[in-house]
């Protein structure tokens, strides 16, 4: 089935998915895709036509059951269970990872953590103890980690990547400010602050003024 | 100009910026579409069609000059000037973005941090001082602000946007895990974990083994 999905699509339903538990602790029973819409900044045939792909939700002209499709939308995405996740990197950023609060609640459970540094290795992260990098092979099994999060500088990037392909792992969110190479049947996701950034600033030429141009304020 | 560019371009060309500049550091000078199709997991055609949006770059049949065409890239998304970048959030995710040695070589400079904890106002984080959130209106005005980096929780997520939007912030980065609304004029980039990793285990879920039937290894 996940080939017939588009892409956008897949990327979409996590968001329907956290207005939806929103709208469980207002206490809404029901919800037009109307507002929906409104609340996810998309049009309501948007929003009727990505649901579709997955069955028939609500009934025309009566909206949706807010819990009911919040529960179809948590299994269609596999958030019904719990995800065993390594963390690869425990520096600065790595660290906040390990101990984002965030993660936990939804089902990603961070149980491992992984670096070079022996000043690092042995150390007790949030609940973890840091492991040598050159154990992340053997650990990958022994935790039944499913998801990897790579928190290592750009250089290093591909090799970890690449070790973890090794291992069976078919989930990768990347940190590391570079371009690595996955197989098809992989999903990576990039956390890069920085390209954002920059496809941010294309649109601010028009705007923008030099700080220098600026003159004094009086 | 900006309108008619698609936006799904305008997301890739900080990603060609970013190997033009490896390609320099390895002293290239000229590279064709099909090798930085393949550094980038991009076809060809596509590299093509996308520069083609921004006038004649590459002769047929011999490829593009690494500078000339990194020069130009810079140019367009503005990255060739400096950016002056507030982090509203000095929380433990803030300060690691206050402190990221990634930002400033690249034209981003993080000259101002604020927070609404009293034991954070005031304290030194890298190069700046944590100012009150009260203070984040006049200081866009004072500090030359073009850029917003959003690092609090949920739920004040809308309204320091809100205060950004007031004071003629064009551009935010949020990385608070809420939808948030802003005028059509304003860019607005998510960086979301949660989301990216939610967004994978759609695929996941025909080779995932919960972990409670995995059996014990003996």
């Amino acid at each position: 089935m996940a080939d017939q999905i588009p892409r956008v699509v897949v990327l979409r339903l996590p968001m329907y998915a956290r207005v939806l538990s929103g709208l469980v602790k207002e206490n809404r029973k029901v919800v037009s895709s109307q507002e929906l819409g409104a609340r996810l900044q998309v049009t309501p045939a948007q929003i009727r036509k990505d649901l579709s792909y997955f069955g028939k939700f609500g009934k025309q002209g009566s909206g949706y059951s807010v819990k009911k499709l919040l529960v179809e939308l948590r299994s269609i995405l596999g958030l019904d269970r719990e995800w065993s996740v390594a963390v690869i990197g425990a520096g600065r950023l790595g660290k906040a990872l390990i101990k984002y609060p965030g993660f936990a609640p939804q089902g990603f459970n961070v149980v491992g953590a992984f670096d070079n540094n022996p000043h690092l290795v042995n150390k007790k992260v949030g609940k973890v103890t840091v492991r040598s990098i050159d154990q992340l092979e053997d650990s990958v099994q022994e935790l039944g980690i499913n998801v990897g999060i790579v928190a290592v500088p750009a250089p290093e990037a591909q090799n970890v990547v690449s070790v973890l392909l090794r291992c069976g792992v078919k989930a990768i969110l990347n940190y590391a400010p570079a371009v690595v190479q996955v197989p098809k049947d992989v999903q990576l996701r990039e956390i890069d602050p920085l390209l954002a950034l920059q496809s941010m600033t294309f649109y601010l030429k028009e705007t923008r003024t030099p700080r220098r141009d600026r003159g004094v304020r009086s």
